[in-house]
């Protein structure tokens, strides 16, 4: 009978402590972090970290799995998605329920849960997306954020599948603040972008290429504003998911300074990867047709500094992924009907660790702050994001010393390409721990199945 | 032979978690932090704390102890300030050493260790104040840091004794960067201030309710903005002293939004008096002749929202302490001449704790931040500030159900007066603890004499 | 045979000087201005202005003169609208031709001539509304503008009549630009305001004075934010009309900072009228249910600066007049049903007169800045605006001496309400010209019917 | 007997009107404007301008004439100068009258004008310098604005000389308020530069093109915004002379759309001249050791930017003329001795005429704007500054079919180097009329000596 066990020898690295100590788990969860030295403790299973770091599970809050998507679904499904988060360092994910066609949101949502109940091997939440407020949709919010769903997502973007005007994005607002939850809004001027689509194609300019030029910075940093006051407007809380510009920071920044309830998440790709991409022969640029698109070097700077100092507060993957071959086959003729996205989750937190931490772009504990304990506490995750007593054993391995090489070949994510192919970074995840349990070791998924369980998050 | 300590019961509050544990001290340094039921531990002294929070220690980063200012020398030494500190849950102060006339600054520093050695309870450091930029006073920065006496501390007012002009700021904040310090800013447009109050002497208006008119919220602002400017130019962090209005909040704010290392902040009366206080009778306005002076509620609504925002990171007490007899004998026929300050470090933390908290303006965990974590990570004292595995264990027990009320009649600060007469607060410091010993209880100091320790801070 | 007229006595009030001088006219047309004192000119007609003001005749851009809007048409027609703005000092206005159901925009246009030719008295331009963007509608922009209709109008409020979505919005200001037009833009968050209404309406709130409620300043401020970085995108000129609030003026003036060819507009009723009357019992609040509504205090201050500081370039009136019967008749049951609007062109002049001049809110210059030379700079009317050689004789005498009542029984606007009812001001618009001829006198028409002329406006 | 004047054929363009018409003059007065064709005038004078602009002469408020600085007397005596200004197109100046060490304000002021009457030939104002703020001093204001000198010059720079503190400047800006004048501010922190300069010197970086190097675009920037928040405490308009940042376009841009009474010029060289000029070889760079430096493009942009939109409302030149012989003998070995200014009073019509309008950076109305009306305006010269009855008969004569050389040998100036060597520019000012006289015809002098007049200016 082992009641305990007790990783040592690793730096225990929260979002603002740094500490060499022990960390003592019982029945998943940690019941104590320090020192156990001279003392004697009955049925106690040792596992040496010696020399690596002891981080906070990763938390995801922006994933599409098995999602369906501009006429396609998503690659991975819950399976697949959730072994290869866990292979990456993340323990949890808030995946995005959509609205289906002529389902209400309860429906919609109770579809959800049957794609990711006994396929997902980590812990997980939803987030309700609204895309047709239908007459007393809103009836249905309390139900929703009671169920442990306390956030809902718009787009102001797509029209005629998935965007809300801003009356609807206003009713949205306010009835899922009442309910105690909270709103995630896709913020691009979708009118406008469509505007300039149409210009393209008429130009015969119908390749991935010209999906950047179809969105434009000002189309995000126009919506990032309007949100904002529509926000004030319905005295609700607000979140922007994918935040790409300079300008959004800047916006986000303003917001914040007046103590508003307003928050912004940044991708690892647009903090990480360059608008160059965009310039590539043939239909490589496919791959990199994500919502907004790449940008420039400014932008990221701006990202970074954003993140520094606070404006933003999460980094997530936006893992949306459609393989190279779905998206030549939709879109290859038009650059609108590429299916919009990437795969990510897999390497969000080690590419974070390398161009954050070790370029010195950030610390250590801000590394751990974006990508583990403040997403937990933005969305609720209450036992998520920390590893102190009482929460979830939820514990990532990070060995400086180790090594990764990012490739399609290897990959866990069921995709056919990732953006970041040959990459080779220092430092390795090494082992994963959830809720106690080792689940992944060396970048491979040794857990059991289906083990992963929804959690309810606890609303505003 | 007692080895370990446990306190037991408590709710420990740390800036980013809230978790019920026990704590396990052994040699003054905290070894560990979780649940240590069923687990046998040799020589433990267990102590209960059941029902109340444990907070880190106290860290307050602006006093002025036995310190010479404006023709005397402030009311309390080192004994009597840091029993009081003690006995209102503070476990650290970091307390500005004058440059004294004709001697230079390592010799001045050297004057103030000599004053606070064996005569303080707790822990302390040193920000060196820079009045005179005598000829190669800068190469004496690096010793000054090297010492352990990581920040500098300059004055924008005061013409003829602490005033430095802008190209002395300017190499005060390069020389103390290029050593790994940082420098504490007074800002206010003294220059217009002597102009504005030599008017009202003219005008026959010489009584303590002149010093408000006389320092009127944009001589603050306008000096915050230029010494924001003065720092970029040299490269330099910089740290603001004592805001006190919403245009310094505003411009702190942009600067941090910019990723630009400025920090703020404000002191527990900006946050709690009105300026009405100017306005009573006789010479009762004298109490609060401190610099800057209070302000209106727009300034006050203004401080809160910074804090909660973060553009202001740090609450500290500027206790500077003139007895009322002793304001009257130097300023009674001239406001200019009171001293200016006012008592604080004793109630800095209950203060906070009511008006803060209790009063919904700030979340516990930021009571924690505001008080002893933020000040303690921006000053350098790595081992204060948190309760956790190899910290310090300076902890204070705050017990909500308990009650206190604040007297000049009963208070520990060597003071004839305080502002906060007669205001009763609910909750109490019952018990707290530095380096492990327990010091105060009930507001009574029971530690050893002159047991405080100089503490080296980290640079930069 | 009288060839000159020569108007004596007067001072002469232009944008940028003030002089005493004498007017000389010649078929229509000002030949010179100065002094003409022994100088014998032949078949001279002098006419004494002696004492009185003589600034250029009132540019009104603003009119709906028998408008088809809201299920009925306004109460004035060309005929005795512009009487009305004659015998107020106004000799020439820019109309809506409104986009009218199943008819192409030059079809409308066309229509919308035929209503004011041989009706309108003093000369006339068309601004063209687009309030539909039918297939290839673009196309007829460069015939508009090269007929003199060299401005557009939309709507970003009322959907499912008025609005444009934002797509829509930069179709036209890209392509009138291209086209050597301008667009105006009618900027509210109409999405907003539709929900905010009907939650009024679903509150049993159904009278006039939710109106306003229904309509906040942000609503304003976020469309008039949007609009500018839509014009950016679209590298094309755009002129608000009617702004009424503070965040717009604010908006204006940094967009203007920075050379982005963007103009601001407000109203005769947003400068001088109280939101109180809101608060009137009844219907009485009908009569000002304007589109936006009035506003505090504050914002008539900001409105005023911005005057002032040129942030705002143009008073315009909005005459847009429904009468208070027909306004009960649609909407006594629903005040989203009262058509919008109220008059003005009459007493625009006077009203900005007494209110600004008077007042010592703008000086005599700026009162024919923002009246007439303003507004025909800003739209083409290039003999229109100044009393200089070369420029049309539209020439309005103005003596301060007198003295103007405004009431509903005497005025000429065809009304049965005026919201400045038993306003006297001093001062009286005592004689008007239009091209030379004398066609009003102390407040009533004397010229021939009929003999307005619409004036082809150059673009851009 | 020659009563009249008719200048014919020209087009006469005024700041808000172009139109084509004959002036008519008699007794140094402009009588009237327009068309005299067919009437006929007792002894008149026709003078033939066909084809040619006329605008008003050019008025130049910042010029230093046979003034005392920095160790020596500047080249030009009023003279030269003046008649330099006359060939150049301008027939107004505000010279800046120095305070003399040990002389009240009123006699230096009394000395000022001994050295320009009798030896100007254009007409001519004084603005007074107080670079010392003696007991008192500020009792002479009201005398000073009431003899027509009605502003003061302050400078921020140059510790031990001119510079006046904070305190002082808000005495002055306070008290020429109240006496109806306003204050222009030479904005620099000189402090800052003083410690930037000395560290340069100190690397021995002794040459002129340090001099740029220690005055950043920061060190004006900051004192911008300090002197308008001292303005505004002060209650009191402020004037900015010689403005060369984007920055501190920004900075006025900001106060402007708030009202205030801020008001901002640059130079002609500011617009026109790149900072790469410091990187010439030898002392040749001493040429452009002009205060503020030169800078780069993107300042030059803003400015421009800046004019356009009206921020900053005057074109000066800074006229402050040091022969290169004497920058070198003062300053050879310390670039901070060299004498600071250079020439332009000659040129800076032509070179804004050529850089502005000819290069379509703003129109030919802005010019006349620029150059001459809003100068004329900002400084209460009422008769000048536009051609309209009642006006002074100043008046310029550009052809624009000629062509203009600039040349050292061949300018006016008392000067061995212009910066503007080689520019051939399209146009030419062929005539100048100063009160109706023609005093320059074709680059020369042909008027009577010593005929300028002391211009009393109007106050606020």
């Amino acid at each position: 009978m082992t009641a305990y066990t007790l990783l040592t020898g690793g730096t225990v690295v929260n979002s603002t402590t740094t500490v060499d100590a022990d960390v003592l788990i019982k029945d998943g969860t940690i019941v104590a972090v320090g020192s156990f030295d001279g003392i004697a403790i009955d049925g106690l299973d040792r596992i040496d970290h010696s020399g690596s770091l002891l981080v906070p599970g990763g938390v995801d809050v922006h994933t599409h799995i098995d999602s369906p998507m501009m006429g396609t679904v998503t690659a991975d499904d819950f399976e697949s998605a959730t072994r290869a988060a866990a292979c990456g360092g993340t323990t949890a994910v808030v995946d995005f329920a959509m609205q289906l066609p002529g389902k209400t949101l309860l429906e919609s949502l109770e579809a959800h849960h049957a794609k990711a109940q006994g396929k997902a091997v980590i812990d997980y939440g939803f987030h309700m997306c609204v895309t047709d407020l239908y007459d007393n949709a809103v009836d249905e919010f309390p139900e929703i954020v009671q169920s442990g769903v306390s956030s809902f997502k718009v787009f102001m973007a797509y029209r005629g599948t998935l965007m809300l005007h801003d009356g609807a994005l206003f009713d949205v607002l306010r009835e899922s603040s009442k309910a105690g939850g909270q709103v995630c809004v896709h913020a691009e001027n979708g009118d406008v972008i469509d505007r300039l689509a149409a210009d393209l194609i008429a130009d015969g300019r119908t390749g991935p290429a010209s999906h950047e030029i179809s969105r434009p910075p000002s189309t995000e940093v126009e919506a990032v504003r309007r949100a904002i006051r529509i926000a004030r407007m319905a005295d609700a809380p607000l979140y922007f998911v994918h935040l790409s510009t300079e300008g959004s920071v800047e916006a986000v920044a303003e917001a914040r300074a007046n103590d508003w309830a307003i928050a912004g998440e940044t991708c690892t790709h647009y903090l990480t990867l360059d608008r160059a991409l965009y310039d590539q022969p043939g239909f490589e640029a496919a791959k990199v047709v994500l919502t907004p698109p790449l940008r420039t070097q400014t932008h990221r700077d701006a990202l970074w500094r954003g993140l520094r100092a606070g404006s933003l507060g999460v980094v997530s993957s936006d893992h949306c992924p459609f393989c190279l071959a779905e998206k030549r086959r939709l879109g290859e003729h038009d650059f609108r009907l590429i299916p919009n996205g990437g795969p990510g989750v897999e390497h969000r937190m080690m590419v974070m660790y390398s161009e954050g931490v070790v370029q010195n772009r950030i610390s250590m504990q801000k590394f751990v702050d974006l990508t583990s304990t403040a997403p937990a506490r933005q969305f609720g995750l209450t036992s998520k994001g920390a590893i102190a007593a009482g929460f979830d054993a939820d514990i990532t391995v990070l060995d400086p010393r180790g090594r990764t090489t990012i490739s399609a070949a290897t990959q866990q994510q069921r995709m056919d390409y990732t953006p970041y192919e040959g990459w080779t970074i220092p430092g390795a995840v090494t082992a994963v721990y959830s809720r106690g349990e080792l689940i992944a070791k060396d970048g491979q998924y040794i857990g059991e199945s289906g083990r992963g369980r929804f959690v309810t998050r606890a609303g505003q």
